[in-house]
């Protein structure tokens, strides 16, 4: 497997900058994780845009999926906002022939409790066991695309209806 | 879903004990690192021996395999001592109906740059997302019991000749 | 030692929201801090205010002030927010017979690269090795309130003109 | 202040080699803790000896004297393994016009809630705010050499029927 990561910011990425004492996106934290979980496959990672994943506009939605499209490798990983990761990956839905996991943080990866490390992995495992198509590996799942909503109450996502990619296997 | 988790020792759970100044298995990592995964799903999670895997006998294994067929769950994930890690999975492969992951790590959970937490995640995903059957979820990677091996001085798994699961899905 | 430790907020004790895709101040952290660095004393740990340091009022301060003459204790530690901490330092300079160390943090405490255990761990030696008086535990160094400022461009604590307490020592 | 650093192994410098199955002392952690505490000195680490403090020497402790009488600063920090920290201690006691502080840690500065990060925070402090003469910073506490003892039982450094440096300065 050769991995492709395309970073676009969100929580994921956020550092502190005390000289604003304020938040923003900073490098991808992907190359980091992936190192710490001493992955042993082939990887490149391209940041795309870093922004809050309420402020990607449809040229940024664009911008990746034309990356994605172009992209020779079959694996793709997306690093994403979790408040409109759903939309993000509703427009990549019919790209065919490869498989797409999104996934995120709902805390910075450079907090110690972060659940980064984890959704990394979850994604990793994710876009390697599964078919073409587009998936979303949060909360300890992974959902196919458009069947999956962000409940930002309760701080995780959930399946909407239909059924989950677990299910689709079962 | 709901999943079981088997807890057997390992490098994963080892603690460090100043008044022996000795490292030992501890309290297994995976309540706390699926509550910092904050997952959305049913789990269990049962010890049923705490050992360095080189110091497994038969009897362990043969309890292991007990525990994993007499659960009612069909997704079985199984966090292990990476150096005997496809021994038990060997031990496991015949039992139909279950998917059951085997993930460890290679620095012990406590540690700032563990793989623990990515390698949880990589589980978990691979539990959820692939037919029955026994799989180690290691370096990144899922691969089907019998096809990997630790490679010890390089500190990582490898497929053994045959395919790995993601082959399988290609 | 009986150690009186007062809270006020500030980037030591920020967490990070997902629902608000913000940081606000949290529990105080000093409390896990000290657990970890297993200390061997007497303490007690009051939150004041929970603010970034630049909206404190003076109504704040004389708060502040008011429960510092008022504790018992003669060792008091408080920690705050970097940006106006000399200020709070200032307003305390004459209460006499207590010694009083603020500290803080240029990144919260909940990140892995954290300053605020060094922080903490230097502020509490100052505390118990010191002469009454009024000091700034920040950036490895001990200094005199009154003869100290924050460069916020660098992002660190230096001296002004004056001696540290250090050369008081020496 | 410039800080002189000597290593000398012990917990606080363990890492665990996977290979092995089994900790070893790995590179002092000292560099990477004053890193994150963003301190303002200059300072120079050098490593003397990588041992448990259980297995240090008369001829190591030979060593760790002459390079503390050697080095022409004042203020001598030294890291050390907590079972014979207080021993070492003693053989530096009189040795002039030099403000010595030994430290080290109950759990390695790699894992996640180690005493490391907050204990050289104290040790710095100390070298910075006491007279020539040696001490022990652990547990939260500064002690003279010579009126402290490690309770291994407890896992923590108690004063031995002496004053204590912070009621010197009382």
């Amino acid at each position: 497997m050769h991995l492709q990561i395309f970073t676009t910011g969100g929580t994921v990425d956020k550092v502190y900058y005390d000289a604003l004492s304020d938040y923003r996106i900073g490098d991808p934290a992907a190359p980091d994780i992936l190192e710490e979980g001493r992955v042993d496959f082939a990887y490149a990672v391209e940041s795309l845009v870093r922004k809050d994943s309420l402020e990607l506009t449809d040229e940024d939605r664009a911008l990746i999926r034309a990356r994605v499209e172009a992209s020779p490798h079959r694996h793709i990983l997306i690093t994403h906002g979790t408040d409109t990761m759903t939309l993000t990956a509703e427009v990549l839905r019919d790209i065919p022939g490869k498989t797409i996991v999104f996934t995120g943080a709902m805390q910075p990866a450079r907090f110690r409790d972060s659940d980064a490390a984890f959704n990394l992995g979850l994604a990793v495992a994710a876009v390697q066991c599964l078919e073409p198509g587009v998936y979303i590996a949060m909360s300890g799942r992974v959902f196919a695309a458009g069947r999956v909503r962000k409940n930002r109450a309760e701080g995780r996502f959930e399946a909407t209806g239909g059924e989950s990619a677990e299910q689709e296997n079962a």
